[in-house]
């Protein structure tokens, strides 16, 4: 086990009705809130109304800014910036799923710098404050919830980069899995996918005698892959969009990567690809998750035995562990198919004219991932395994 | 799964040489600090001078106070907050296990409290402040290095009580693996009986769709099953020992109780035993929680079978879910047996003379537990079984 620090300070709240008593949770903290979301889903469901009811009932002036999209714009921060900067803006509440989280993040970084907020993407600069930052959660997938990280689309190259900082996880989450009954099952799927790939980026790993953490990882996905089947059928069961909303949150609050060295090649590899084709970010990574396994397993083949019979249970062959190995990847693959995504880029319409492109840039900051380190040519060989 | 808050603000420093930091980590926080400690372990060891260098390095002002027993004193305590108030002591720092952990939290909330800090104790009054706390981990097990809780027995009657508050989680813990290296197996096997406890209280509920975290509940005591085991016979073990130490931290900071409605009837009766005869609480819980399941299990002898089958890999016999069930007790029972635990009162020499007294001592508040609710004749039933 590596050394680590485990710090999280997001306050979770959870369960039936708690939006209902946000003006209250933002009091202490703020004066000037700006609600951040994404299109008009939260004033049809009647959710927006709540929210202002609530903030109006604590006197608290209401600032709005909507139209976040998937894979969360540049200029729309830039726009949030700008408003916060000549509004005095002292809190901000994302009310959406990662894509608005992920906004808000980068306004509120944005709005406490000086100099350009991409600066933080390009790593540039370190972040060293922010608008402190609220979530009531609609879309249980990102994680970005209680999670150190945001991630935003620059229109102008179509570069899709991360930034990162204690500072900027959320001073508290407010979860009702009532909120996401509404959800259509693609949505629910690519949510599901990209908290697996969230428990999967943490578990190949390299470091030896991270068993207790190997342990809660296996569970968290079993959790997700049992109930993600049962909310393809029932929508509207609590229970699983409980578990789910849950398990999606300690997924990446960090918990899960405590003592090991993490990979996120598969991530890096995907974000290109929602980049440039703007494909669902779960989609994206049921494609390339798998063929990642695929190119990469035999780097040890005992981990993917282990993934193979903890998660999906399958029966250890101990003279041919190859073939268990890859029978776990096979299950992975099946899986998400089961649940509608696609796992291949031509499933997702997608063909293959920019891989070259989309390796370069992938790789243009060094190797990705840390479990097998790929350079451009391994990037590219796993998106042509995915075509 | 019920509601739930959590909200965690203990920061986890986790690792090799990670005490060696203790004054910069207390500088932004306190500047008068109390060191607070057992008995001379800590300055054979050279932990403390290692602590006191460090604190000196950042100009920090020490006063200490050592002598905390296991099941910590209120008079110790009381002697504790008169010497923060004289000296306006502004930080506490725990250096050791369980006891003297709760016994700093019992000092923080004494000190900023004008009446008798065993109010709190007693449930006469709400905790509203404390003296900032952090915790130097050596003994894992309580998990009181980031939870909301101290015990702290009463010498006159042996009242041993607990008391609790989102405030008085400490600030940080520091948690080196290697500081564990000398504790006797003893110790070592009563810490992982606590910690397992710690899990079963709240995994043995009435609340239903709670399978992320049975999940994780199961995760955890296979864990510290393993790893305990390994130490029994290589105390140095790193990697177990880091296994335990954190294991035991998330098996009571909050997380794996959420959105369900905890038990907590093996603890209160164990309190009893260890406030009358001052065993090992970790010991008591080893005589107590297999009886206490003998007890209670056909009140849901479903989650008596997922216990056996998930946890010690019990095959289900479909046809007697019954003898699954007690196979999974009876599998309980042997662990702490092989890692050197009594399982009865008598393994232990305690005779039957005050289990009536202890009985209604343990009820004096009413029912005890929520998966079965206990009255006096119930605790007395189960102390008769462990006889």
């Amino acid at each position: 086990m590596e050394n680590f620090i485990y710090d999280n300070q997001t306050k979770i709240i959870f369960g039936k009705d708690t939006e209902l008593k946000i003006g209250q949770l933002i009091k202490p903290i703020g004066k000037k809130i700006l609600v951040h979301y994404g299109g008009g889903s939260i004033k049809k469901s009647g959710l927006y109304e709540r929210i202002i009811k609530s903030l109006e009932k604590e006197k608290l002036e209401i600032f709005e800014l909507g139209g976040v999209k998937p894979n969360p714009r540049l200029s729309l921060v830039k726009d949030g910036i700008n408003l916060c900067r000549k509004e005095s803006i002292d809190f901000i509440l994302a009310v959406g799923g990662g894509s608005v989280i992920d906004s808000a993040k980068a306004i509120g970084i944005g709005a406490k710098y000086d100099g350009d907020v991409w600066d933080f993407f390009e790593g540039k600069t370190q972040i060293t404050g922010t608008i402190p930052l609220g979530v009531i959660l609609t879309i249980p997938a990102a994680g970005s919830e209680s999670s150190t990280g945001t991630v935003v689309t620059k229109e102008d190259g179509w570069y899709k980069r991360s930034a990162g900082s204690l500072l900027i996880r959320p001073k508290f989450a407010v979860m009702n899995p009532e909120l996401t009954y509404t959800l259509p099952n693609y949505q629910t799927a690519c949510g599901a996918t990209d908290m697996i790939s969230h428990v999967l980026e943490r578990y190949f790993t390299n470091v030896p005698n991270v068993e207790f953490t190997d342990e809660l990882c296996e569970g968290t996905i079993r959790t997700i892959i049992k109930h993600s089947k049962i909310l393809m059928k029932e929508p509207k069961n609590y229970a699983s969009r409980a578990e789910i909303m849950w398990a999606g949150s300690i997924a990446h609050n960090g918990l899960l990567g405590t003592g090991r060295i993490e990979d996120w090649a598969s991530h890096s590899i995907e974000h290109e690809l929602s980049a440039v084709y703007d494909i669902a970010h779960g989609a994206g990574l049921a494609i390339i998750f798998p063929n990642w396994m695929k190119y990469v397993y035999k780097h040890d083949i005992n981990r993917f035995v282990r993934f193979a019979n903890k998660v999906f249970n399958v029966e250890i062959d101990f003279k041919n562990l190859e073939r268990t190995a890859k029978e776990g990847i096979k299950k992975l693959k099946l899986y998400f198919n089961e649940i509608g995504l696609p796992t291949s880029l031509s499933e997702a319409k997608i063909d293959g004219k920019q891989l070259e492109a989309m390796s370069k840039k992938a790789t243009e900051k060094g190797t990705v991932g840390n479990f097998v380190k790929l350079h451009e040519e391994d990037v590219l060989n796993i998106y042509k395994l995915s075509l």
